[in-house]
Order: structure tokens, then sequence, then C-alpha cells
């Protein structure tokens, strides 16, 4: 209803419509700022990737099979029984098919193969913006589409440290961003090894919890060790003259961060935006009545308008008169717009204007005197408290628990993270699965050891990690 | 050679290494900041088309069909023959194929239906950065790859007027970022019948002309009529109760721009990079023996660095010390850098620096004191010289000519473009690209009619033509 995207006429694949892609746009500058200014630039890589390179890293292979679309042939002709359609043409059969990519390590360690010789071509550090396609059975809009837009780092180091150092930075850097810009408070942490990246030695990761009590995995930083070094013979002279396999990471954050978005800060009148992700920041609305009123009021509406702007603050004025106010009030307030002025003749006289929080649903009366300075700081509380919500939420969600009758109540009752201690066994962690639905979401990166007994198997273990429920 | 980009593991598709996409990106910037200061807004619309969509409009689908990656199955699985190996899973048969985008206006139209009920939902301004596929037979890096990434825009209007009118508001805004930002001059025109984008009633294109003395398609904006409007059946309520179908344009620009730029620019020394386009603008190269020298020299080096970053110039200091000055200097002038400092310990007493211009390939001794000031001055005389020097070298190759003799000799020994007079029908048309491989570039907008003799029938006529060798 905010406008933001719509399923399309492809299963799975969405259309991310204008208003939905400005808010894409603000997260895509930002990301790529903070990756630029971490030494990364960016490239492109091909969309397809061969058969043949895409089955050379075995669990890579195996983890994407299962969803990947192929292209077989590369022509369509007029169906003989039917001249206004079409039919592939079996003359155009590729003589090796191609995978859409649904992550692009192997093409890209196909690639690095040819640029790497010596530790003097070390570090690379390259990000790409794309597409990528996973023909994933049960779709939803942002959250899990067949085809979705996202970023894909793939580094080469010389060394394990170096690798290893690249992957947690970036998922300190992907909690940065959720925490400081879209003000959605995050676990770091590391998957178990079922939930791990196909081909990855350790997923970082960042857990975020949304409003019904699930948690939503918004990013992930793999560790990939040496296997697509070793699956596509990418060597490096080392400065002491030997020959070594490269290390590598590989990271990304998709569309998906949108779902995170909506389902963090929306409320029952919609969409609710943080300042920093809202492409328009605030909208003023005029209350009038006859042209002589419109007349004067924007007169005053664009003075505001202007000096908001130069200050770097985006402004709407809604002047379209075939709109009601009330009309215009419900729609931005679908849409998350974080401020919204009303100007009536009234407020004209008496040198004020009314304001309208979208996060509090408070509205006041502020003089015009002063304005610019009232709506900066408010947008930057506004930012603040929009984290604070959030990061209150999470945390009141968060449970201990110690036994497994415990688990089961508070995850179908109140629902969020459960904080429990696990024995560390795929076999557990599978028993959990499926008698409750809750996945190990991550083991965090500050819980410290502390002795206990896992609270499915008693046996004891000092490993603490969050159970959820996950999208 | 100046790490631009590489063919991939992929038959006919690119691989955009990050020097090459960082000029892309520069590209990218500008355009979207025309797009948007012209009304537009972007979205993204499926990377796939059902074949019933992509069949739709009939001239498209004939135009793009013999040259489409088809996507046939959702999943591969393990070869029963070799557990290594993968292979389609014939049980993973879409229902209907899917064509990966040649061009957008199926899946866009069959969206916009959805969009348009009345007058009120028009125009529709949006824009889309996307890559598509075209399975062509001969590839070239950057002019004629497999997958290449472009903006397509897809708008819609009430009008017949208001659409022609967006078509060449497109074209105009192409060649003035081709002429003003890239330094390309451009010839903006009209193409003929059988050089028209499939499904379009009219081509407006800008046509540049490179070294080699062949043109290159840079940009095309199409007016679309009704055609997608009636495919796909989007009618609209007119202001006076009527129903209409929607009017329509689309345009785009693409990687080849890259091709452009080097073909138009480039000298024996390799890449020659507008100021505009230029990643880094200006390096500054040590010249020193021991660590001494380098300390003193880095001092000035990192001040004069900081004065042009205060006043938006990109600069890079290059101390590396694996690495010699003559090395460095070759290869920034592969690279395309504008502006070379080179700064030595006798500079450093004398206040001076060593400046070379890649345009010109000049170098002066140039006092420090002033020096912002100096470059700020010589990037805009660069970028306008080098517009000029291709203007020039425009002007300098276009021949007219008024017989076929003289249109074959002047073809083979000089190219360039043929400026003649053409009878306006395909058979000529046919004719001359069949003996002579011409084609007619454009129909020049600035080109007043004038009365003369088609230059292959002698059939008299008053439209005057450009033809050329093309890329």
């Amino acid at each position: 209803m905010a406008d933001l995207a719509e399923n399309s006429a492809v299963r799975g694949c969405m259309v991310i419509k204008p208003y939905g892609y400005a808010i894409w746009e603000k997260m895509q500058a930002e990301l790529d700022k903070m990756f630029k200014a971490t030494g990364h630039q960016n490239a492109y890589f091909p969309l397809f990737v061969p058969k043949s390179l895409f089955e050379a890293e075995e669990k890579n292979a195996e983890g994407f099979a299962k969803e990947c679309a192929v292209v077989t042939h590369y022509r369509l002709k007029t169906d003989p029984e039917d001249n206004s359609k079409l039919i592939v043409d079996p003359d155009a059969k590729l003589e090796e098919e191609l995978v859409v990519r649904p992550t692009s390590e192997a093409i890209i360690w196909n690639t690095y193969k040819n640029w790497i010789q010596s530790y003097r071509d070390l570090p690379i550090l390259v990000n790409q913006w794309a597409n990528v396609v996973r023909w994933e059975m049960r779709t939803r809009l942002f959250l899990r589409t067949a085809e979705f837009l996202w970023q894909e780092g793939h580094t080469a180091h010389a060394t394990k440290e170096e690798a290893l150092k690249e992957t947690r930075l970036i998922n300190g850097l992907y909690a940065n961003f959720a925490e400081s810009f879209m003000a959605i408070p995050v676990v770091q942490g590391v998957k178990s090894e079922s939930e791990r990246f196909a081909g990855a030695e350790e997923t970082y990761c960042i857990e975020a919890l949304m409003q019904d009590g699930k948690a939503l995995q918004a990013g992930t930083s793999h560790f990939l060790g040496q296997n697509f070094a070793k699956a596509f013979d990418v060597k490096f002279a080392t400065q002491s003259g030997g020959l070594e396999y490269v290390w590598a990471s590989s990271w990304g954050v998709s569309t998906r961060l949108m779902g995170a978005l909506i389902m963090t800060h929306s409320d029952d009148n919609g969409l609710v935006l943080p300042p920093n992700l809202a492409p328009i920041q605030l909208v003023i609305v005029p209350i009038y009545k006859g042209l002589e009123q419109l007349e004067a009021i924007s007169y005053v509406a664009n003075q505001i308008k202007t000096e908001l702007e130069v200050v770097g603050i985006s402004v709407k004025y809604d002047d379209r008169d075939n709109f009601k106010p009330g009309y215009k009030f419900n729609d931005y307030e679908l849409k998350g717009i974080p401020l919204r002025i009303a100007i009536g003749p009234r407020d004209l006289e008496n040198k004020v204007v009314e304001l309208a929080r979208r996060d509090t649903l408070e509205k006041n009366l502020v003089p015009m005197d002063g304005l610019t300075h009232h709506i900066q700081a408010l947008l930057e509380e506004m930012q603040t408290n929009l984290f604070n919500k959030a990061l209150k939420f999470r945390e009141d969600h968060i449970t201990e628990v110690d036994d497994f009758d415990a688990f089961k109540s508070v995850l179908s009752e109140r629902g969020g993270f459960i904080s429990a201690h696990w024995d560390g066994t795929p076999e557990t962690e599978e028993a959990i699965k499926k008698q409750t639905q809750a996945t190990i979401r991550c083991i965090p990166l500050t819980e410290n050891p502390t002795e206990g007994k896992c609270v499915y198997s008693g046996k004891p273990t000092s490993q603490k990690v969050l159970f959820a429920k996950a999208y």
C-alpha cells in the first residue's frame, strides 16, 4: 500500500516501484560510500555461469543447483503451427548450459585466476552491484524473491588472517549500516555449520528481529578459506618464493533489507521511514479555500521549502488541487514520510505551522521563526528514537531459557530470540528445528562462554546461541 | 591494456574491471542526475520476460527473437553417470519459457497496464538501470557484447505530441551528455525505417564518428506510438470521458558508450580521458633517491593533493617504491589520466613541479604557487580541447557527395560520414549497403531540405542523409 513494489507476471519476481526503488537507492549510496571508504572498488562480472564452472566448487554447486534458472537455448523462432507465436528453436541449443548466477563466486574466481600471479596482486577488494536469481519455491515480496538485487563483495588475500579480518570488517560495516543508517538493531554472530553459506568455512551475519517476533537475516559475510582457490586453481607466488592458494571472503546484502525496514518500523498506519532512508523527509500540505488563500500559503510554503533544502533536507510541497488534505495526510502516512507540515490561513496570521511526526504521530504548532533548526534537530531525534524503540523491542524479546518446555512456550507465546545453551551438534539443532521450527540464528560474537546444559539434550556445554523462528 | 575490461568464460560476455567500471559509474552518475532533473524516476522490472508477453508486440518480438537467451529449466541435478557433474533436471522444465530481457518494453507495458487507468495516472516517466542480453553472433568488448549494462527509459503519455516531445527531449539530453560530458561530438537525427528499433514508429539517435572513420550509434530514443499500448491493451480514461490507448517512448544508452569514449579520444600511447570522466584526474609521482628525498617530496605532494581535493579534483599520489617513475608514467598514460605531476628534489628547491598533459603530451615546469588554480583552468581547457579536436576530425570527415562513384571512392579512401541525397526507398538503401557496406546512419535533424538527385538512383529528392560504415 505504500507503493514500494508489486508482484510481476514472472513467478516470484517483483517489480520495484519508483518509491521503493528510491529508498533502495538511498541504501545503495550509503553502502557504496562505506565500501569505497574501506578500500573496495566496484566491477561487473557476467550474469551467466557456464555449468562446468558452476559445478567446480562442490558444496557451493550442491547448495544452489536445486534452485537455479538454466539457459539452454539462444534463439526463438516462429511457431510453424501458429504464425503469431514463438517457440524455442531446437537448432539453437547451447553446447553448454548457462546458469543464471545465484551468486558469483564461481565466475569471479575463474576470473581472479588470471588476475593473480604474485603477492603483489593481492589483496583484491572488489564489489559488484547486480541482480541474482534463485528459483525459490515459496516467494514473498522483498524477503524471498526469485530475482533480487544485491551487492556481492569478493575479496582475495595472501593470508588466512587477512581474509578473516576482511570478513569481520564487513560484518561490522553491515551492523553499523543497519543500526546507524536504517535504525535497525542487529546481533552480530556466526552461523552454525548447517546454516552456513554453501562453500564457506565460516559465515558471519547480522540478525534483526521483526515486530512479529520472527528473526530476519539481514546480511552475511563469509570466510571462504581456500575452497574457491582450490576449485579454480588460484595460486600466488609468495614474497618468500613459495606458491600458495589464495584466501577468500565474500559478503552481501540485498533488497531483503527493504523487508527488514518495513517489518521493523511500520505501524498500523503504514510505513515508518527513518529520516536517513526517506526520499522525501518532509511534506508541506496547504489547507485553504480559494485561490487567494492558496497563493498566500504557497508563498510561505516555498520559503520554508527553500530554507530546508539549503540545509540538505528533502521537501515536497503538495499543492495539488484535485486531492483533499485528509487524503494527502493518509497517503503520506502510508508512505512513511517522517515529517508533515500543514499550513492554513490562521497559521499564517499566527506565524506558526502544524508539524506532525510520523514516528509518534504527535502534532504540534511550531513557530515559523527558527523552524529549520527545529526540524533539523527533530529529524535527528527521530532517527535515534526509531532505533531506540526497535532496540527496546529487541531487548524485550530476548528470553533466556534453560529447559525445552520453557523454550517451546516462550517461542509460541512470546516469540523473539531465545538465548539458550546448545550442545553444538547438528542432531540437536535439527531436532529443535523439527519440533519447533526455530533455527539457530547465530552464535553471538559478544556472548561470553558460560557453563550450562544444552536446552534440548541436557549435555553440558559452554556455548550459548540465539534461536528464533525466521524469515 | 588500460585495464578496462576483458572477455569472460561466457561467450560474448565481458568482465568490466574496476578501472573501466569507475568510468562507467561517472557516466551513470551524470546521466542519472540529468534524468532526475527532467522529472524521471528509477524503478526495477524483472530480468525475465515470459514468452507469451515477449511475443505480444509482433515487430518487437520478431526483431529480438533471433538473438535471445531462453531459460527453460529451474533446477540442476547430480549426473547419475558422474557424481561430480551436474545435468539439467528434466523434471524441472518450466511450463512457459522465460526470455532473458533483450529490452524491457514487453514486461514493462504489461506492468503499466495495471498502473494506468485515467489521465491522472499520466505521464509515467520511469527509467531502469539494468543488464540486458542479446545473443549476438559476432561480439566485441564494449561495442557488441551478449550481456551489456544500460539504462532504459519507458514513458507513457496521454497524447502523441507529449510522447514525441519526450522522445526528442531525451535525444537532446543524450547529445548534450555526449558532447558536454564525454567530449564526443554527435549528429542528432532520425533513423530510416529499416534501421528503426523493432516496434518503434520513429527512432531518434545520436551518431558519433570514430577515429578509424567508422560511425557509432551512441544512443537512441524511440517514439513507440500506441504499438505497445495496443499489444498490452493499455487504455486510459481521458479528461473528457473517452477511452484511448496510451502513447509511449523508450530510450537507452549502454556500456557501448565506453567503446565510443575509447575510440574517439585514444592515441598511440593509450586511453585519453576527458577530465569529466576520469576517476583519477591527476596523479603525482615522486622522483627520488633514498628515503630522505622521498619524505621531503611526500610532504609537498600531500599538500598539493589536499589543496586539489578541496576544490573537487580527484588525485592519486603514487609513492610505491617497487615501481620506477618511467613505468608509472607509461602506465598512467595508458590509463588516460588527464594530468601528471612529477616532483624531484630540484623542483622542491625551485618551488616548481613538472606538469604533463595527457591530451597534448606537453610537459611544463609550473610554479607551485597558484598551482591549484592553474590546474582547475587546465582541466577545463582539456575538456574543451578534446571536444574541439574530435569535432574538427568529425567536420573534416563529412564529405558531400553527388554521384555513386565518388561515394564509393570517398568511403574506401577517406571514410567518415558521407552526406548525400537519398530517394527515400528501402531498395536504394539496401543496394548501397550491399555494394559498399555503408548504411544510412541518420537523417540529420538540422538538415534543411535541398533539391538534388539520389546518389544511387538519380531520382530527384529533397532528402539528404548521412551514410557511413558503422560499428
